[in-house]
């Protein structure tokens, strides 16, 4: 008790004691006794801030790997060098089998060529059809979104390039922009449309294009999509707003082979008592074609295999087992995700919670996630715990991709909640680069993990599951 | 004088009147009558910050023109638009011959062949030969500088490509690595490279190359350059850092093809009493051919026809001529600089001040140049009238490497000073695009040119010619 009080101030002694009445009230679940996880989360950031190798983990799977799309010989290369690590860790690890696309991307360009020639820097959007051979020429036709697509109606989309220009900021989220990028083709397509540009999904402009997925329907033609910089959409924002026909020639390469097969990589630090039950923690090991991914998902594999690492070098054996998974195709399927689900569905309900890294590599700010009634308070023990790396918050926000489809079973899906700020600007571009990871807030990250999973895989009691799935986010 | 002590600290009323004694001490050169031209730098502010057309300007340069390398149609283009549009507003404009150098890119591409393979985002500088068509591969080696280069000797260099990998910043000024961008391919063969690669001159990572130019030492081997993104430097840098050997294929279409002609483009706004007497007002129309070159020179070339409007406009005629010059080809060659002073050699005896804006596009914050003795008090009285604009200092920095072949007939050239903290992120990328640009500030800097132009030209005495000329700065 004396460490705790000695770290805690006092109104968050009042806020901590009107969560234990609402617990006490709210059902059996016993609380995670107060100080029996001070000693082993020290040990944990020392592990990671004084001899830490996440930063190192990065850098072989960015240098030494780099771009790995789903498919590729990279991507298969990631594979066996994460197992690999792994097992020089002493963990027990192993691959599942994943079905992925093999979507490959070709020469891009376009080009304004009236009213006057000026040269754009697009994106193929993964999963994109290519053009003609010799390109095709459209006038552009702006909208914000798809309320303003459906305005415009067929007579004046038909035959024309839909630009979808919403920018992120000023009240627009990331999440708000997805389904145009998603679903902006087949939108654009329904109404007769011959191709779609996106305005890039990112925060910076500096003439670098954010790829990203997109996803075709089927009832309709698949014309090719692709995302334009900040800067290109606001060029053509621009021409268009003089009431000039503007024609752009769009030429994409990019085409989709048959799928593949590849890979995730599990590894197992079993429980001491309950190795049936498991927390997992995961993260994606693929990444775009067009940089080597290091914030998205690098830092989160680093993160995995680090927290790993620090536990079974510490010799900390929790009652139940810890489960890394590195996801395959998070990008451009969730094959893994779905595959995982699958493979170990009769396992799902003694998943006790699931952990993903998967948004950004900034310092530990909390935990958060799906849980049911009364888990935010467990959360708040968890993130008392966490705060031996600084202020910590529990939050009902958090989750991935890559462990969606465990919601289904009603597993906990929570995130480490990091500070982000730059993580829009560079994700899904050539420009996410080992340079934008801060080695000391991916250490203090990795700790973090380390120290969540540790906690939920020891404590007594297990997570109150969510009484419904919740949605999928991208 | 009331309007003066109004505005002015106490300490520096302290700086003018012992500058005041230098002035009577150094020489016979009257003082500019302290508010003689409060009013109209009033006028020109007002009808720059309220109905100004600089912004409109640049949008047409850099949307509708676009990126304009000497010798393109564009730059032609943008001849014919800043020609017309000056005798729009009514100035006495024409063109002048300019014999410029005609460099085209082609297809570029690097890739590290090992120890891994990785994709390299590389620039040609301009003015490089192409490797062969299949690209060269060879082993690179990494130098911070010509020092290093030439402490490896011809052994470690020969058959090698060299890296030249000096960040700005901490002490390291855009100026102290430019050498290594323009001599660096000839210092590196002249012992035995066979290509040359820098790190990009900036001071943002957004895997975003900048070009610029370099020039072969005629004695040397001609080997092709290129710059590297950030991103790119740092990563050779780790892989070299492990002491592995290190393989790079460069892949560079650029060519040079024969001299085609060009022009600068000037304008005069005459003077009422010593028309033969003139102040230059400069800018390059060139830009480099990777983006729209807003900031490097759009927005000079807008300040400069803004502030010949405003002048007309308001009917301002000052005692001496007022001389817009739009100069071709600064960036790969000083074509047009070197044909204005030799084609107007003899009337440069009566240019008494030339200020090119090239220095970006933040908001104005003084005057500076080369002046002779008692000149700097001189521009002080400038910036104490430019003060309607925000505080303004008067320093010994500033000219521009168009108006360096007039130092050689004793001009004092000079600048406007402006707060240019983004300048190096985007100069000489694909990025220098008209949002970079603030609307406020570039009305501000083409108000400050007008005003500066207006007193220097007006003025009953001109400026001390500088002693002796000072270096060109590129």
């Amino acid at each position: 008790m004396s460490t705790r009080t000695n770290r805690i101030s006092g109104g968050l002694l009042v806020l901590l004691a009107a969560a234990s009445v609402a617990m006490a009230a709210s059902g059996p679940a016993p609380e995670v006794p107060r100080d029996a996880y001070v000693e082993p989360a020290g040990r944990i950031r020392s592990a990671a801030l004084e001899h830490g190798q996440a930063y190192d983990i990065l850098a072989y799977l960015t240098d030494r790997i780099g771009p790995r799309l789903s498919g590729t010989p990279a991507a298969e290369n990631a594979v066996r060098w994460a197992a690999d690590r792994l097992k020089a860790y002493g963990l027990e690890a192993w691959t599942e089998p994943v079905t992925v696309p093999r979507w490959v991307r070709g020469e891009e360009s376009a080009l304004v060529v009236a009213p006057v020639e000026q040269k754009l820097v697009v994106t193929a959007l993964g999963g994109s059809d290519p053009t003609p051979a010799a390109g095709l020429t459209a006038a552009v036709v702006e909208v914000a979104d798809f309320d303003e697509l459906h305005a415009l109606g067929a007579e004046r989309v038909r035959g024309r390039i839909v630009f979808y220009n919403k920018a992120i900021g000023k009240g627009v989220r990331y999440a708000d922009v997805i389904p145009l990028r998603i679903r902006g083709a087949s939108e654009a397509a329904r109404l007769g449309a011959v191709a779609s540009l996106v305005r890039s999904l990112g925060i910076l402009s500096a003439r670098l294009p954010h790829t990203g997925v997109m996803d075709y329907d089927t009832a309709v033609p698949r014309i090719p999509a692709a995302a334009l910089t900040a800067e290109d959409a606001d060029l053509l924002h621009r021409l268009l707003a003089t009431g000039d026909t503007v024609q752009v020639t769009l030429r994409l390469g990019c085409r989709t082979l048959a799928d593949v097969p590849s890979a995730n990589v599990i590894a197992d630090l079993k429980g001491r008592e309950k190795p049936g039950e498991i927390v997992l923690i995961g993260a994606h090991i693929d990444s775009w074609d067009v940089g080597p991914g290091a914030t998205d998902d690098g830092g989160g594999v680093a993160m995995v295999i680090e927290a790993l690492r620090i536990l079974k070098s510490l010799g900390l054996q929790p009652r139940r087992t810890i489960r890394g998974v590195l996801f395959m195709n998070e990008e451009n399927g969730v094959g893994g995700g779905r595959a995982y689900a699958d493979t170990h569905s009769n396992e799902l309900a003694r998943h006790v919670a699931a952990i993903e890294a998967d948004e950004g590599v900034g310092r530990p700010l909390g935990i958060g996630g799906s849980v049911g009634a009364g888990g935010i308070e467990r959360l708040k023990d968890v993130a008392r715990v966490l705060s031996v790396l600084g202020p910590m918050q529990a939050t009902e926000s958090g989750g991935g991709v890559d462990i969606s489809p465990l919601e289904r079973a009603a597993v906990p899906t929570l995130a480490i909640a990091v500070a982000d700020d730059d993580y829009l600007a560079w994700h899904h571009t050539a420009a996410d680069t080992l340079d934008k990871v801060n080695p000391r807030e991916l250490a203090e990250d990795a700790a973090a993990l380390a120290i969540a999973a540790y906690v939920l895989a020891d404590q007594p009691a297990v997570l109150p599951r969510p009484a419904a799935p919740t949605g999928p986010e991208h």
